[in-house]
């Protein structure tokens, strides 16, 4: 039988393990990602391992989050990630080169590859036919270090594409339309791969849009083929030798198979405040919003934000409208600014930002107290904005233009103007010169690196004890976001190289108590629903509850990475066997666990009783014996120490 | 006699009073300007003397400051002030647009008439023949009710410019040598006033960089004549009908005068932290920087930002340097773009930031811990930058971006180029479509006021007691600026709608106790230094430390604008009659004051007596009988209350 597109790459990069879905692997990184958020702590872990130098093909660090800087705190993350770079071996995007996603792709991307980056989005690049995955900063650390990436292999979920896309519907919409029909948990498990022939009309950036909000379905990554559309992307980014076709053999079977018809899309809209709620742009139309921003690794397309600037080039935004406009990259600016489409967005009242995430971490551009804001970001879950009880809701370019102009949700077809075709310019203005290369290794070993004093190494965790008394600080509910867990926004981001620091934010949203009971208590566990950790990939959502005293989480059900990052920093993750004893679990509770080491190396079933009142909790988990030792040596850097 | 420009434009507005040095004289104000960081404050004492509409020529608020979004309490405020410009009668600048004054400059600037703003570099559009004054923020409001503008007739300083400037010398090296020779307090009590041969080769925007930072000798105002550099501007921008010619009589003489040879300026550079700290570039070239910053009104022109393109234009910025770009306005962008100058910054590393003041008022880009930033803006007060311990140096474009390629403190004249000739252009991109004009008195009536959970009315206040026991909190030095007071910066401007809230800041940099003491003792007195509150206009320096109980400040001399912005909020400006007896003074002393409500309306000195200690201090005013009245009634709304 052939193979899909996902099979290939994984097999071309298997070091260890059967690919049968659910049992470990074993695969070799190529390449790595990672941004200043999680970078800073990524680095702080290559110290700590005392790494000499990188050992994959090439290791990227690229300053694109924390970019508004209200003290000293961002910039020193910057001065220090560019000291690291230059001691590790890395290469380093400066600020203002833009969001590390589709800048990673122009630059670096390379069908064929793996890349294993420090953010959840990182899975874009699976549109030219890599296997890009988002993992927790310390398994970026690892793989930086020559390490194998583990995970448990996921089934291959083939989305077959046929049709072509309606005016005024864009890629934006088929990944909602995904959301629509599976939900925020939809991809757990998975790999999407896409295939069949609605791909022909889909440029490589389409397929970015699509690959990358992957993320938002739980998936492990999505893949695209590496066809024509990859090859004229790279060479037109002068790159074509980095071209190798990459195809699923005709022959080829999923694990799971579905069918979208691009042609019966029409334009979907994400309500507040979870990418799953989506619905047709028709049925909302009317409400007020206060914003409309364009920008993000989720439409970061040069036809993005031209088709947005041909929406409102005759006319101005709404006058109570904040149009916000956030370039992708530097190059990215540059040929919209020389193609004519960057005058057109200024004249209808875009503000024009640095190029980078900006507002969709939360870095600026928080909307009005109770005021709808459409944006064409990933995510909406709520606060993320910055705004505490934020209205935001995703969409395409072309719906967020409309809805500029009318100042008002606005299905675009209701224009009444033809759509705007966009054509990919051939000649993109191409930046090289703001990255910097790695030095040479004798150049490199004269580094030191630069720490301002909010710069703190990381904390030392123990081992994991085989007996357990721990109340129950907290009781959560299904989709937990590492929004909710650790916030992001221009007043934590900058507190993500000092653990003893931002650990002050834990879970501030949703029980603003949680951080105080957990100082007093020191160990204890948290319990919470379905799809617990989704999201971000951040590593600080386990480190710094860690940090507070966190040792086990008992959850319906965990979202991949940070299930991963619990691991690496020796919290114990479990599942109830039956969901319905999570009713049995009250705040306050007191559970005891007692030999559980034993269970977990056996693969058995973990007993836990909740001390003074007789109930019982039958757990499981899904530990590898790799993982059982990790979690046992406290973390993967203790781990990694004692087999050194 | 032959009249000044300025003796001339305070003539064809003079209401009241005679105009001879130090007397109070009344003038009629044609335009306002307000701001976002003060004018949500005017707005609210617009509410509260139940304004209907405003009765000035023209009124224009622009929302320049407090761009970055960390939350609601931002963009709540822009909401808030485009309701108010919709019920009251006034032009809203929307964000984007552009910093105020060079924005205010090209849409509305008006040889011949008075502007009242609610920010210190009001005095720019001096460049025009405007008399512009920089005012807190009630008497904006005061103005745009229709009230004349109180102030002491300032001195004429007429400052003769003779030959021409030398290459990679520009009108940033002007004004930084008046702050070499005369320092931060030279200009108190005075207008300048620029005349001579060497005006001829200095542009209209040429000329705002000069009268901008007048405002840090502590000047009252700088005025240019209203020539053929002034039509030409104004034609440019398509608003020749505006200009109408105003000169110096041939034989006009000035209270005060002195000369300028321009030929003999060289590249200048103010060090940390102070705009009077000022040595030529060469002195300190070498140094290593962190930060090159080009933008902010004190180097808006079209020249400052080409001639930095071209200097950057064959390279890029160190690897260590963030090279940060702000655009004067949307228009400025607009041009700068079409000429082509925008690709040479970014392609030279520029982060290209939103039109408005950013970081120049601490709103993002803050420097790294420890390192330097080279910044073309007005002040470089300690932490004014947003980090505490900053090291902010003032200079030229050209000086910023020659430092920017080497990565050190670099004289431009040592780059080894041919010095970029920049030719203004002739048909400047006009962006009129962002601007709301004012609605019609019958739709204004229709319109309410939307204000979001941060925004709170004034507090109200008692009147001057006319015995005072006033323990003595807080004793400072010299030239305390109210960034000292009342920081600016990301972290504190979102609460300038929320006195109580913003109150929690005051003196935080200086002494972080104070708060503390203030609430413990509620009415009590500060001592200053010479120069006492220069800086920016914010009334909140006045009014927070009076929510907190301040009732006295004695100083050996103010700042204009604060002095003013104290006895508005009924705090009473007292000064040494002996500058020695400054020394008596100890933090903690109980000062008592007795019926010296009858020394301040009789116009004599005061005395106080240091409780417990024998000590007695000689204290005099200048108040005038109609600001006796003013802090008596414990402010000026007070007052306006009791006189309707």
């Amino acid at each position: 039988m052939g193979k899909s597109v996902a099979q290939k790459l994984i097999d071309a990069h298997l070091l260890s393990g059967r690919t049968h879905p659910g049992e470990e692997i074993a695969l070799r990184i190529d390449q790595t990602l990672t941004q200043d958020a999680t970078g800073t702590m990524v680095m702080l872990e290559l110290e700590a391992m005392q790494l000499d130098r990188v050992k994959t093909e090439l290791s990227a660090q690229y300053v694109d989050h924390n970019l508004l800087q209200e003290d000293f705190r961002n910039p020193d993350d910057h001065l220090f990630l560019l000291s690291a770079c230059k001691r590790f071996g890395v290469w380093y995007s400066r600020a203002g080169n833009g969001v590390s996603h589709p800048t990673h792709m122009q630059r670096f991307g390379c069908p064929g590859k793996t890349l294993l980056g420090s953010d959840s989005h990182t899975c874009a690049a699976g549109s030219l036919g890599m296997l890009a995955i988002g993992a927790g900063g310390v398994e970026v650390a690892m793989a930086m270090a020559g390490e194998p990436f583990y995970l448990n292999m996921p089934e291959i979920w083939g989305i077959k594409l046929t049709g072509e896309l309606p005016d005024w519907v864009s890629a934006k919409d088929v990944i909602l339309e995904m959301l629509r029909r599976y939900g925020v948990d939809g991809g757990i498990g998975r790999i999407i791969e896409y295939h069949g022939p609605g791909l022909d009309k889909l440029s490589a950036m389409d397929r970015h849009v699509i690959a990358n909000m992957g993320a938002e379905l739980g998936a492990t990554t999505s893949v695209f083929p590496a066809d024509e559309a990859v090859r004229r992307f790279l060479a037109s980014e002068s790159r074509e030798d980095a071209f190798t076709s990459l195809l699923a053999d005709a022959d080829c079977r999923y694990d799971i198979e579905a069918e979208i018809d691009l042609s019966l899309l029409e334009p979907l809209i994400a309500k507040p405040s979870s990418p799953g709620n989506v619905v047709p742009v028709r049925e909302v139309a009317g409400e007020e919003i206060y914003q409309a921003y364009i920008g993000s690794s989720a439409n970061p397309g040069y036809r993005d934000f031209a088709v947005a600037a041909q929406i409102v080039r005759n006319g101005t935004v709404a006058s109570h409208v904040s149009f916000d406009v956030n370039p992708t990259s530097r190059s990215m600016l540059e040929t919209l600014m020389r193609d004519g489409h960057v005058i057109h967005l200024l004249h209808a009242g875009a503000r024009l930002h640095q190029a980078g995430c900006n507002g969709c971490i939360g870095m600026g551009q928080a909307p009005a107290t109770g005021k709808n804001s459409l944006r064409t970001v990933p995510r909406n879950f709520a606060g993320r904005s910055g705004t505490r009880e934020d209205h935001v809701w995703l969409c395409s370019p072309e719906t967020a233009a409309a809805s500029a102009m009318t100042g008002r949700i606005t299905d675009p077809r209701g224009l009444g103007m033809d759509y705007p075709r966009i054509v990919e310019p051939e000649d993109p203005v191409i930046d090289t010169q703001n990255f910097m290369a790695p030095l040479t290794y004798e150049q490199a070993r004269a580094q030191t690196l630069l720490k301002g004093p909010n710069i703190h190494s990381l904390p030392d965790f123990d081992p994991l004890p085989n007996k357990l008394r721990l109340p129950l600080l907290l009781k959560v509910g299904d989709n937990i976001s590492t929004d909710d867990i650790i916030p992001a926004g221009a007043r934590v981001l900058p507190y993500r190289s000092n653990i003893p620091a931002i650990s002050e934010f834990v879970y501030e949203q949703l029980d603003e108590h949680y951080v105080q009971r957990a100082r007093a208590a020191g160990a204890h566990a948290i319990a919470g629903g379905m799809n617990y950790g989704q999201g971000s990939s951040r590593e600080h959502a386990a480190i710094a509850p860690r940090y507070l005293g966190l040792r086990v989480v008992i959850a319906k059900g965990f979202a991949r990475i940070h299930w991963q990052n619990l691991i690496n920093f020796g919290v114990l993750p479990l599942t109830f066997k039956h969901g319905s004893d999570y009713d049995k679990l009250a705040q306050g509770d007191l559970l005891v666990l007692e030999h559980f080491d034993v269970a977990l190396a056996a693969g058995s079933e973990i007993e836990a009783s909740i001390d003074g009142r007789g109930d019982r909790l039958i757990l499981t988990h899904q530990l590898s014996p790799r993982q059982v030792a990790v979690l046992c040596a406290g973390g993967l850097i203790n781990w990694m120490r004692e087999r050194n």
